[in-house]
């Protein structure tokens, strides 16, 4: 634990979250904009929580999660 | 499915998050003022959340799920 890469601190929920929410968009061929109406959010909304950068709500997090298709608790599963 | 009550509906995470929050909190013996104080976070607003009346940001569902030492996407997961 020399240097905190392998201490027990995981990464923050909403980095996890921007990060699978991309992944899975992608795979299914979806772009923001068309994630965006889907989920009835801004596409640029969307580009800010796929980078971590929004310290989005439940409610907003159900509703993407509900567009690409996957279960909310699974997206915040450590690999 | 006559009656919804086995149709695919899962019920809001905020609904879930609130009760399993409740429970946890419960099961160890801790007050609501008690996890406030842990996570930072009112008294009156923790009430509120295990209720599910708040739409609750990630940073603060982090906060709850490590004061009650619990992972996040567990809390999420249907039982």
């Amino acid at each position: 634990m020399q240097n905190g890469a392998t201490s027990s601190q995981p990464i923050p929920a909403k980095i996890r979250f921007g990060l699978v929410l991309r992944r899975a968009r992608e795979s299914i061929g979806m772009s923001q904009e068309e994630l965006g109406e889907k989920a009835e959010l801004h596409r640029t909304y969307i580009g800010q929580v796929e980078r971590g950068e929004r310290n989005i709500s439940i409610d907003n997090m159900e509703k993407l999660a509900d567009a690409v298709g996957l279960p909310l608790w699974e997206m915040l599963r450590p690999e």
